[in-house]
């Protein structure tokens, strides 16, 4: 508890801390939820999540928090810390204070219900099972949009919480030079991978060595075992509780090294984030990666400018093949094609680098058009399908591999998807700005020597916590605004390596 | 929240989850640091646990708790469900309130440092490093105890939060019969031991097949493992959240089969009871264990009265030889020595079943001479040395075997000791009753039929909850007020059996 003997600052951060403590709890259990808990804790975890939840909630949008805001506002000189801590908490609070109650639990209770009769919807593979749960809790957002902010739209209030401080429409511009570009460049890998064999990463592959190979190249790249865990779950997730603590999981397949080690990597990248986010500001409205989409640059970064380059093959090629001696032989050559091949498929988890974002760019469209009224959500396979023969040139054969393929939309989770693209568009830009800063990166890959980028990762972004806004701190880093060229270009690469096999 | 259309048990079941429910995630994430939580975790997790003792605290002191713990007692009938909730429920909340926030703040900053002095002493060896903390936590642990009941003795009420409604002077009366029958027992046993062959459950067992063959005990006597867990830990301990999810964790020594088979069977009897606990009373006050005494009847009676008997051995053995192929040919008669053999010692954790109880009685004489004045605490390390010698005819050569060996008192826990012996004693009642009622129980164990004891518990004792007393529900289960005859009785026929060998 606060006491009067405290200055605004110390007030404030022991009010954000006992809630960031909350949170922080509520982040152990879920991950110890999808990890470790037997099957019959599902009902009491559930139980404990809602009440932290309600107990977070109440901190965040307490009387005492909010006055301790406005001190800090009037203490706070121009463009100091505590001024930006201020600003931050006041953005938090006010958007957990305007939402009434009555509506935060009846979207609690739509999502709960949503997420079950979505998994039935898509075994079942029938959207209309699904239908009357996503309109309500379509329609509860826009009451929640409205709530907050009923002046902006609905659609932007909503990315906000992802993606704070995003403007819609630089986010529709950027979204349509990349859309235009992409769509012809996949076109043209797709051509030239159908005639590549793309079965190099294909083989027999031990658990545990996947495990174990995932691991080495973790803590190459500098994810501290000391402060963090690895550990097996239905679906990858990094859960970083305190930067001594972050989790990361993965999952394998018994004939394809490519989801356990590209997995594991990813995860360790958003884990690198966590790890190296600032300690004198834990706990405070600062202390926090800053977006959604800067957190998928860094997950990104690693996944594929790093894992899938050549450099960083020629330095991890002797591990894999000792701890998977049938792969021993196995020239990178060989492996190219399936780690860069171009392949217009259904569902976005399995996609390749380059066709990826184009299954955003199709979520992207859908979402800005249910939440303006341009479609009805009864409408939705059929424009799912459009849009994917569009996009993709693919059809999907049924809505289980279509429009009911992700969770996202059962948990109310519309405006996520665009951070996925907005990080890996950031990637490719950091990549670059290091580059320029460093030399070649690839070279350094190549002799194991991953600090210096992670340095400088470290320094630009992870130390920086959520000082800055997103597109801010891109800036600082890498002198550009969000663009979406950096990522073109190397994708242009990509292909033109794949061509000149 | 509880809102006004509640009716009173409503409006009391409501709030006590909410509050217990914090209790969980305490609980889940202290098992988390003990099992699994990365080395640089330790600060963070350190506050988050703060964080949420407070909230708890917050909620168990909060004005509208207590209002209708009000409600309930008024609207309550007699030696109803509802009277005995809001009855149980006013003790813990008065309990809490009484205790000025600065007195919890103060003990909570000495224990907290005392673990960490008391950690340091014993590695020192040097008793006078540990003594100006340990006198202060036994002033704020009599501060605290006046503040709760000034008219009672201090050593009662602190006795009172690990077995409530104990009185001091029964169990001062049953450790006096005690300890005057099992001193010279132990001394027979001793005798007797000392010329047989005790090493008969040493060998070299591989970590992995102890643990399955822990399991497979484990989940013989009906732990369940969709309700529950196994993991390594430095001190073995059970944590129950909820009924669907209880760890149970162990820790094994190459050489000797014994720490890992008696502590998992021993803490999968802990585990039995929180999986028993009554699901319609959970996060009500009368959800919980009973008390402390009660508990550790369930896991000592599995560990001793179980696990140690010749017909679980004669069911268990065949596996056994299964899982450890060098001990093929290994007779019952052969183990029998080790499994029973007494042998007085310095350490308390390392005791067999007949000396364990004297280590109590020595920690509950020198804790009531404490809080009595009748010792200082600069005089403990000889005390301590003079009781060993006249219970268990050892004399300790350094004080790290001896007044340093227990963590509980750095911990604050006077009072807590008494509750092992308690345990042990209603162990054995429990046993009887249960053979009186369900006939040979050792033969049933030898055809590994474990359930009709395993329901016989779960009915009398884990499905009862915290409705009655510890003394209450013993004399229901057995038809007799807590005693030592059965303990001594089955000492007895342990050591008539070896005297037989």
């Amino acid at each position: 508890m606060a006491d009067a003997t405290m200055n605004p600052e110390q007030k404030l951060r022991c009010l954000w801390k006992e809630m960031a403590d909350v949170s922080q709890a509520s982040a152990a259990l879920g991950w110890d939820q999808e990890t470790l808990m037997p099957a019959n804790g599902q009902e009491g975890r559930g139980q404990v999540l809602a009440t932290l939840a309600g107990l977070r909630h109440r901190l965040l949008s307490s009387p005492e928090l909010s006055d301790v805001l406005d001190e800090c506002t009037e203490a706070a000189e121009q463009g100091s810390d505590l001024e930006a801590m201020a600003r931050l908490g006041r953005q938090r609070v006010d958007r957990a204070r305007k939402v009434p109650e009555e509506l935060a639990k009846a979207l609690a209770a739509a999502t709960s219900q949503g997420l079950a009769v979505w998994q039935e919807a898509r075994k079942r593979d029938d959207f209309s099972h699904f239908l009357p749960s996503l309109t309500e809790i379509i329609e509860l957002r826009k009451e929640e949009a409205a709530a907050i902010d009923s002046s902006a739209s609905a659609y932007e209030v909503l990315m906000d919480e992802y993606e704070p401080g995003a403007q819609l429409t630089e986010i529709e511009a950027l979204f349509k030079d990349l859309k235009e570009a992409l769509v012809p460049l996949a076109q043209e890998g797709a051509e030239i991978s159908s005639r590549l064999d793309l079965t190099g990463t294909q083989g027999e592959f031990a658990l545990d060595a996947q495990k174990a190979f995932g691991a080495h190249c973790a803590e190459a790249i500098g994810f501290d075992f000391d402060s963090g865990r690895l550990d097996a779950s239905a679906h990858p997730f990094c859960s970083g509780f305190n930067p001594g603590d972050v989790r990361i999981t993965w999952r394998g397949q018994k004939d394809d090294f490519r989801p356990a080690v590209f997995g594991i990597l990813h995860e360790a990248g958003h884990g690198l984030y966590e790890q190296g986010l600032p300690k004198e500001w834990q706990g405070t409205p600062l202390g926090s990666s800053v977006s959604l989409g800067i957190h998928e640059s860094q997950s990104r970064l690693y996944e594929n400018l790093v894992a899938r380059s050549r450099g960083f093959w020629s330095w991890a090629l002797p591990t894999f093949q000792e701890l998977f001696p049938a792969e021993q032989g196995k020239t990178l050559d060989q492996l190219w094609p399936a780690l860069h091949g171009v392949t217009p498929s259904l569902v976005r988890v399995e996609a390749d680098e380059t066709t990826y974002n184009l299954h955003i760019l199709v979520r992207f469209e859908l979402e800005r058009r249910l939440f303006s009224g341009g479609i009805a959500v009864e409408d939705l396979p059929a424009a799912w399908n459009q849009e994917y023969e569009d996009t993709l040139g693919v059809t999907p054969p049924s809505d289980a591999d279509g429009v009911l393929q992700d969770i996202h939309w059962a948990m109310g989770a519309f405006g996520y998807f665009p951070t996925y693209t907005l990080g890996n568009l950031a990637a490719s830009q950091l990549f670059d700005a290091a580059e320029t800063d460093l030399g070649d990166l690839e070279e350094q890959f190549s002799q194991g020597a991953f600090s210096p980028m992670r340095n400088w990762l470290g320094d630009k972004i992870h130390s920086q916590g959520s000082r800055w806004t997103a597109a801010d701190l891109l800036e600082r880093a890498t002198g550009e605004a969000p663009q979406s060229q950096a990522f073109l270009q190397h994708i242009r690469n990509k292909i033109d390596a794949l061509k000149a096999l």
